[in-house]
């Protein structure tokens, strides 16, 4: 039974934990400074598959199906699945999720979607209502640039502050037992809107939400950033961040060393041509189901923040003039 | 705590209820049979703002606002909130719900968001997550029209299995309590993909994943149609409820007088020139807000099972030859 901590934070049972998860990317994750820590690594970034949104369908349903593996699960031993990405009407999640035999309970958080999904998963699996739950979300730099922005085959030129959307994906089976790493408690985000325009500066429009998260979660839980090996966002890249640790600041917190960025991890800005750092669903996504969460079953990160940043962007909504509000949804992991 | 009936179905707590609900729509849905119990009627389906999107916005934070009413809550009140809609980015729901003080989870199931929102609010508060949740979803004519089919301006003719997009919302409040209406258990759904590819026959794509869904729950709760007042569909249409009967049919269930569709109740298919029915996440949303709810609270609906339908229809999909898979997920009200 989970347990409500101040307004927003929900602490779980202490058998809820991770069984099983993996990562998988393509040829730019490949040539990242993470590759070693990835599932399986494509090196043609359409997976043999006739169109950028059936090749980012199989490169979740390689990351499922590897974490079921790890897990010792197979997809029919799952109560529940929850999936979202970026694509409209969440495509890539529903294509290979169809005709499992399994239920499927879709999620749109935009870059948020994997520790939206985990969210979900854990009260789901804390309240008796699943014992096993997948949570899964991926992104593919094609089937993104081309919905969001501009088709590949315009050679636009990339602002400074734009972000590379990763071609990955990250899947998690949460469930009841005593594996090693667990889900402590969550806090759900709420969607910040500061008026940012720019469909280039995604950093700037989830910087807020992602503020607002940390800033509710250390009140109610009584900590601070030293608490915590690591806090990591999603992928606010090196705009984003750098707007973080401003706002946080305004507000009397320090993150400090304690900050990690997955868009600052996934790739080497220096090297990679990636501008601002990595974005996507798929970004925070492979970084925690395949780094991260291999060094915290090492016992190598022990207490962990983890909160994947979305841009609730709309093409539709912005060429009417809106701003794109964020949203930024927060999973407290351990290690015992 | 919740517990699981057989492998499909959730029962909760029983202090697991609605705490109010309110339906809104515009003409066309004033000038239908259930017109009086809409909790308002827009005759401009603009509502006065500048687009159809955030037309659809407005109409949203109608219903939520005056759901709260009726449960005598504000927004603040809530502990989370579960939303979305069919637009990309779900921008109907996600623009009225930003800067508000509330967490909010997106969610995306195309028309079954409905019971989507339900299932997922009835979990959270079963588990002790939230006390109160707020469940909400919408559509309107003329932003669903453009963005899955063609530009209002184009004039396209319409196929007779076409459905009618409902222009309309509904919301829920639920929590803690002892309301006449609860909810006694759920059922999450899978998604089931026969090939159809006909972007003009929604009804067609969902009634197998209806049909699955009935037919889990009749053998995990050990029970059939004639153990509840009604069995309502979301929005089959008339073509779709052929189907779903044929399809029980040959599985020995036989639903009978106990079925209503939500698509055949929100118009008059005679008058009012919708072909095959009503659909849209709003149409399911404001029955069971307006119609069905009040009919419950009054007891003239004492047990009844409402499953929302989905057709997870994607235009880039289908342009790329994919057929449209279908979800349903259901609910079990029951009036004490």
């Amino acid at each position: 039974m989970a347990k409500r901590i101040g307004e927003s934070v929900i602490a779980l049972d202490d058998r809820v934990c991770i069984l099983g998860h993996a990562a998988v990317g393509c040829r730019k994750e490949s040539e990242g400074p993470l590759a070693a820590d990835f599932d399986a690594l494509f090196l043609d970034s359409s997976l043999g598959e006739p169109s950028w949104e059936k090749a980012e369908s199989a490169l979740q349903k390689a990351a499922l199906d590897r974490a079921l593996v790890h897990a010792g699960l197979e997809v029919g031993d799952l109560h529940c699945l929850f999936a979202g990405d970026l694509l409209n009407q969440c495509v890539a999640s529903h294509y290979h999720l169809r005709n499992l035999g399994t239920p499927v309970l879709g999620l749109y958080g935009a870059c948020s979607t994997m520790t939206e999904s985990l969210l979900v998963a854990s009260v789901f699996v804390d309240s008796g209502s699943a014992d096993r739950c997948g949570a899964v979300t991926s992104s593919h730099f094609c089937s993104a640039e081309r919905q969001f922005r501009y088709p590949l085959e315009y050679g636009g030129q990339r602002a400074p502050t734009a972000q590379w959307t990763a071609t990955a994906s990250g899947a998690a089976i949460v469930g009841v037992g005593d594996k090693r790493v667990r889900i402590a408690d969550v806090c759900p985000g709420r969607i910040i809107d500061k008026g940012v325009t720019d469909i280039n500066n995604m950093g700037a429009c989830m910087a807020p939400a992602a503020a607002d998260t940390l800033l509710r979660y250390f009140r109610d839980t009584n900590t601070q950033p030293t608490d915590y090996d690591l806090v990591v966002t999603g992928d606010l890249g090196l705009v984003g961040s750098d707007l973080l640790s401003e706002l946080l600041k305004a507000d009397g917190v320090d993150l400090a060393d304690r900050h990690r960025d997955c868009g600052l991890m996934i790739y080497d800005r220096e090297k990679q041509d990636v501008h601002a750092g990595g974005s996507g669903c798929g970004c925070s996504a492979s970084v925690l189901c395949g780094h991260l969460l291999k060094q915290m079953d090492a016992g190598r990160i022990r207490n962990m923040l983890i909160l994947s940043t979305g841009a609730l962007m709309s093409p539709t909504a912005n060429q009417q003039g809106e701003s794109i509000p964020g949203v930024a949804h927060l999973v407290h992991l351990v290690s015992e």
